[in-house]
């Protein structure tokens, strides 16, 4: 049960813009997350710019791309979980409520990251990821993203 | 005991590339961290293009800010705790362990966000530093860096 769109390729138009994954944001990194039977993946390739010290990767962008990996899963999970494909009404979007990500090893530029995430919990208003990133097939980071359903406030137009 | 130079101007030159804070980073977003008392502070106003949802800015950003903040503060804590200058040799440079968000409220676009750091503690190889993110005198975000001494392995040329 493998999926050839990615989750953000669902995201409803007016959510789209997201910096980290929104597929209508010009600068952004258009992160692609995706099934992997029960577990969800993502590829990246950072660019020579996402330095930190230099030949490692920059810890932010590492969060970020775990960030933005967690709140697709989260939404790819409940659609699952409701037995209904992505992209069917009515939308699911998930934004971060906390994030953890713990350093193991400095991660080395150069090569694509491979994000992997566990579905730890799914409520009907919380969802809990675990991803861990590796790098030349050694695991770099784990992080766990606590992902909890957008606010109709933060909803484009809405009153909120 | 305010600062007037960042503690990021500080940084060797061969240590700061960083994407976050390096001066030496073209694309980066160059955050420049100071003292404020015993506080450290640092302000920064997202581009257009770091998006969440249309309106609020990337959560992945303010990871980011938070990170490059707490490791700073981590540096300026060990100079001030040795009773030397920044930039006063040996150069101390930090990197991180683990980074931990909460996202306490939507983070509005279009206003200059203001970060301020806590040391929680200061070891010889390890620095703890809280940092809150605010927008418009609101917190929206709360942090925790564990800053960790980076490893000689890392240092450019070494042989690690």
């Amino acid at each position: 049960m493998n999926s050839r769109d990615a989750f953000q390729d669902h995201y409803p138009d007016d959510l789209n813009h997201c910096y980290g994954c929104g597929s209508r944001n010009e600068q952004g990194h258009h992160l692609k997350s995706y099934w992997d039977g029960d577990r969800t993946v993502a590829s990246f390739l950072p660019g020579p710019h996402h330095t930190a010290i230099p030949g490692y990767v920059y810890g932010g962008l590492i969060a970020s791309l775990i960030d933005c990996h967690g709140t697709g899963s989260a939404a790819a999970a409940v659609h699952r979980a409701e037995g209904r494909p992505m992209g069917s009404a009515p939308p699911v979007r998930f934004v971060t409520a906390s994030i953890r990500v713990d350093y193991l090893a400095p991660t080395p530029m150069g090569v694509e990251l491979r994000l992997e995430g566990e579905i730890a919990e799914v409520g009907e208003r919380k969802v809990v990821v675990d991803v861990s990133v590796s790098a030349a097939g050694k695991v770099t980071a784990r992080g766990r993203v606590i992902a909890v359903r957008m606010p109709q406030s933060m909803v484009p137009g809405s009153a909120g």
